[in-house]
């Protein structure tokens, strides 16, 4: 309970000291990131099936929170912005794919996504899986590009592919789908709960922001300051998604809201209510504002994003 | 014809001059790439679902020709094997993941591979979906390995991850697998089919050869050499396969043969007939040999795998 209130100090005092223009931020950075990523698609790309597919979900109108969180996190460290925006494009890529998949008949079998019909249903499923394959390849293929590294900086880009890898592969969300999917019709208990989320989301967050750390050669003492911040932000805004999955305007969100509670999902409002579960998520965003006293006014982006992450409608 | 006759004279000469034991290195080659890929498998696995399903088809009893010849490649311009073999196995586990993925329902629908159920048949199709993936990222994980890359070759391995993801992506093996989805019933000309094959099959073998050439260190023109050495072995290994499918042995096989003409799909035989393909083939093969010209005795196991690439029975 003392951990909860200093949190919730935490939360007030910087929200008071926070002048920082979110919106504007989250805009401007969106449109950069919509820009890179349309670039690197149509490179050597002649609008084959494939890549009209993959244009299809890459382009569907996302939040770009993982690019934008390497963005920043890059910046609080004193970085300096790639200006290829590869990382934040390849981030977007890999959590772009995974929707893919999740979305295919044999997994969540879901036919909207982002307000539009997701990619087997626009296509086809052989066309959906291939796509969500050639965007994790693509992923890796920007990141380990010969002509936009700088030699001198091989190594750091050696680090981020690896950090990427892990975070995506069969100890990070690949296992956290297959948890989710075993999940399906039972109540999980808090525990469970939170180890599924902390892989199947938490992983590739923590790992955009330790990308942008990596890159904006950030210290070991920062880097590890910053993954408290992502595990806390990383659970926030799950349970986030949980609550507006319960009371969300379906409009704005651009999909149903209660299909959580009609598939029997675990989720925090099923486990501890509404009510609790907008406490936690309030105390994860505390915990992650109070890792960012170690910055300067830099990581003010960090800041505010952590108070979207709770704040969002969508 | 006068290529043609020239291939030929070449094709006879090598194999009177070869005395290499390519049973032997091929049977030593597996044994190493198999005991390396289980390592790299059970390295931070708890025998979960995910690992058991990409096992089940990483260690289904693959030719490892891809692997195999990434390491003749890296012998052929005078390098070193790495110990780790981490490369080859990659490569082996890109492969893998792209007949998980082809065998799925929505795609060839095929229930046996390699003498044994496919993966979603002794698993299911979400977990086979997730298994692929999991094998694409695990092989960027362990190219990018910081743990296993001395400092002075990183610029090296950023190049191999490259090469690697070109050859896989949207541009290259995953183009040709929707060129073969999109051929489907239908007759292909002899130049739409070898573009197929080219890059469903022809690109990653490519990919291998390079990668082992690059990190043996070999020349600019050693790699371009066997660029050539590559494409024509490459395109020789699929004459073969649909030579194999008409007249092939299904129990030396571990799967049916007939296949391709009763779901009616265009191949060699089926447009050139099967003696015009087995001497195309043979040609091909020649070609491959003449480029190895350029190289001392060390390319023996590339000059021997050439011959066994129309010669397998398998």
């Amino acid at each position: 309970m003392g951990i909860y209130l200093k949190g919730r100090s935490f939360l007030k005092m910087n929200q008071k000291m926070n002048n920082f223009d979110l919106n504007s931020y989250l805009l401007k950075k969106r449109k950069q990131i919509n820009a890179a990523l349309i670039n690197f698609l149509n490179c050597n790309s002649n609008s084959s099936l494939i890549s009209r597919a993959m244009e299809h979900s890459l382009m569907a109108g996302g939040k770009r929170i993982r690019p934008i969180l390497c963005l920043s996190a890059s910046e609080a460290v004193g970085g300096k912005s790639d200006d290829t925006l590869r990382a934040p494009c390849a981030l977007e890529m890999i959590h772009t794919y995974s929707l893919i998949h999740d979305d295919l008949p044999a997994m969540d079998d879901d036919d909207l996504r982002r307000g539009k019909p997701t990619c087997h249903i626009a296509f086809d499923e052989a066309t959906a899986i291939l796509a969500g394959d050639a965007l994790l390849t693509l992923a890796f293929e920007i990141l380990s590009s010969i002509e936009l590294t700088n030699k001198n900086n091989v190594f750091k880009w050696l680090r981020v592919i690896n950090t990427i890898a892990k975070a995506s592969g069969y100890n990070g969300m690949i296992e956290g789908q297959i948890k989710d999917i075993a999940a399906e019709g039972k109540q999980l208990g808090l525990e469970d709960l939170e180890e599924m989320h902390v892989l199947k989301t938490g992983a590739l967050i923590e790992a955009s922001i330790i990308t942008g750390a990596i890159l904006g050669n950030g210290s070991f003492e920062q880097i590890e300051k910053l993954k408290i911040y992502a595990k806390n932000i990383g659970l926030a805004f799950q349970v986030t998604d949980d609550i507006l999955n319960v009371e969300g305007d379906p409009v704005i969100m651009g999909k149903d809201i209660g299909t959580d509670q009609a598939r029997e999902k675990s989720t925090y409002p099923s486990i501890l209510g509404l009510d609790k579960s907008k406490e936690f998520a309030k105390n994860l965003v505390s915990n992650a504002l109070q890792t960012l006293e170690y910055f300067d006014n830099k990581s003010n982006p960090l800041r505010a994003i952590a108070h979207y992450t709770i704040d969002r409608k969508r």
